[in-house]
């Protein structure tokens, strides 16, 4: 049959390095494939070879370890669904504009991941009362454009969200090993976090007890509030409460009658409790019903409405999730100049006929 | 190597039907391949049959013929360079918003067509005097949102154009059988005109003598300036001038020094004259350098200007082209309800560090 060869592509933004998007509004997955996985990269992809597949672990007070692929396959796992969110994701919905990637709503991905808890390898080697980040390097590399030489993508996590029981290093996803492109053989993955902080290709982990300098930490992925001065900056870490819509299309046209209006729903504190639309521009609201997976609270959530569209005209359907933090999508982006964490409520426009 | 799999794919705008656009700033190419060319559907592809091997000429005074694949082929033929581009090609950049696909500046497409002049059908036909519009006729069909019943994609062309060397009933693309989404076996191809026009998977031509009524000839492409009535609507035919940047990427942060702006430019009316380049907001303009292949004056033109950026900060790079007919990009698009025909100058936002 024709139409079984249609199928949804990434949206390429960038080649070289490698930036391509998820079509978010033209998949219904709980859990994506490898082909519809975003595609995020500050350098080019590294190159393996056999030391990739082993893993450093070193740094203050610990007995240096290295540990291979199948040891740490044979390590006790956890088998945990993580939303993936890169903190750039809606970047082109900031006005004014900010310079990156011009993502749109597709720099997000659901899947399931296994590995070792960090903290486990974290003990192994004699984790320390004075460690205070941990410290996990890629093997990618490059050049900033901001800075003169040559920089390891690396990231640190505070001491506690290092230990957390569900921060893993991943070996496997969707029950396969880890694809190349996104980070094969060992990724870190830190639920609930901006997913800058899931490093791929780790080659070492580094306990200090100091804070982590590195650009990726202290230049790149702060939030500042400020076009022209670095004031009051603060870091990226937990993800916003948000939603998007993925069907109706923006700027479609549909006849009078009975639509779904349909989307997701993610947050990094606690759950959603719940996903309301507007039709009128934000003044009423009605509540979306959600399809969440049990035992799986903290995957993104399916939502539905059916709504009626009886009158002929233009309409702004708006989409906004609340957590059970208590934290709900706001209708106006908190503006930053690298334009990261866009969490305004989500808005198509349809024309009935 | 692991590079060689980076690839560009097509943008998803709708699967059903389907709509797909090309990755224009990610290519680089005179012709494009099948898997890069943009994807512009009104409804299913229409299933194959036997039928669909044979074309239908008939109408006004004609002697109704029927001619299959294997005689069309037969026949004297034309091969031609031809730009594609799709009505609705940069409607997402209207402003205020309008409905209808979403397109960014990727429904565009280059490639080589070869087929039959459709004059030499018409005459082996017995074209009369009386003629006054040639209606080709598609297999697909379907609803729409705005009038009851089905209808078949069919438009029509003024006798003239029907009669010019170029209008072509074209049977391969890029050297091969057109491929079956893009209009297998016929698709009738009307180079300088917006893509409309060149009618895909071709059943039937008719010759009429009075002006046809179709709804995608009387109701969609039209340009209609009015937001709220049909006064003063004007039909889409030939193609604006135009140009796009391909390279920078808009939002892109570069550093200091020499950086290679290029694109491509293309109009329905004489050749591509020149293309200039603004750094300040179109006050002062620099000429780019055009790179044209020989003997092909229909084509797209290259252009490349090499940008020396000595200094930090953030810039527009505005591109516009002029044609041989005296046309040059508006700064401002001419807007209409339904978005087509969008040409203003185009444009790119760097920031140099």
């Amino acid at each position: 049959m024709v139409d079984e060869i249609i199928r949804p592509y990434l949206t390429t933004r960038k080649l070289y390095p490698e930036n391509q998007e998820t079509p978010i509004h033209a998949v219904n997955m709980a859990a994506l494939p490898e082909e519809l996985f975003y595609l995020r990269n500050h350098f080019a992809y590294p190159s393996l070879h056999e030391e990739s597949l082993r893993l450093h672990i070193a740094g203050e007070g610990l007995q240096p370890r290295v540990f291979d692929l199948n040891q740490i396959r044979m390590m006790p796992s956890r088998t945990v669904p993580v939303v993936l969110e890169c903190a750039g994701n809606k970047r082109s919905f900031f006005k004014p504009g900010t310079f990156g990637e011009q993502w749109e709503k597709g720099a997000v991905n659901q899947g399931i991941w296994k590995g070792v808890p960090l903290s486990y390898l974290l003990q192994m080697a004699g984790l320390k009362a004075s460690a205070r980040e941990v410290v996990a390097e890629g093997w990618d590399y490059g050049t900033r454009t901001d800075l003169p030489g040559m920089f390891t993508y690396a990231r640190s996590l505070p001491i506690d969200k290092a230990k957390d029981a569900d921060t893993l290093i991943a070996y496997e996803y969707d029950g396969k090993p880890i694809p190349y492109k996104h980070g094969f053989p060992f990724r870190l993955i830190v639920p609930h976090w901006y997913a800058m902080a899931s490093v791929k290709w780790v080659r070492r982990i580094t306990v200090i007890d100091h804070s982590f300098q590195g650009p990726f930490q202290t230049i790149d992925y702060q939030y500042y509030p400020e076009k022209n001065n670095d004031a009051k900056k603060t870091p990226v870490t937990i993800l916003h409460v948000n939603s998007s819509i993925q069907r109706p299309a923006d700027r479609s046209t549909l006849r009078r009658g009975k639509h779904t209006i349909e989307g997701i729903a993610w947050t990094g504190l606690g759950e959603i409790k719940r996903v309301q639309l507007s039709f009128d521009g934000g003044n009423a609201w009605v509540d979306a019903r959600l399809w969440r997976l049990p035992h799986q609270p903290r995957n993104w959530v399916h939502w539905r409405y059916e709504w009626d569209a009886v009158q002929a005209g233009e309409y702004s359907v708006i989409s906004r999730a609340e957590d059970t933090n208590g934290r709900i999508q706001p209708m106006e982006a908190f503006w930053n100049r690298k334009g990261y964490g866009y969490n305004a409520a989500d808005q198509v426009r349809v024309n009935i006929e």
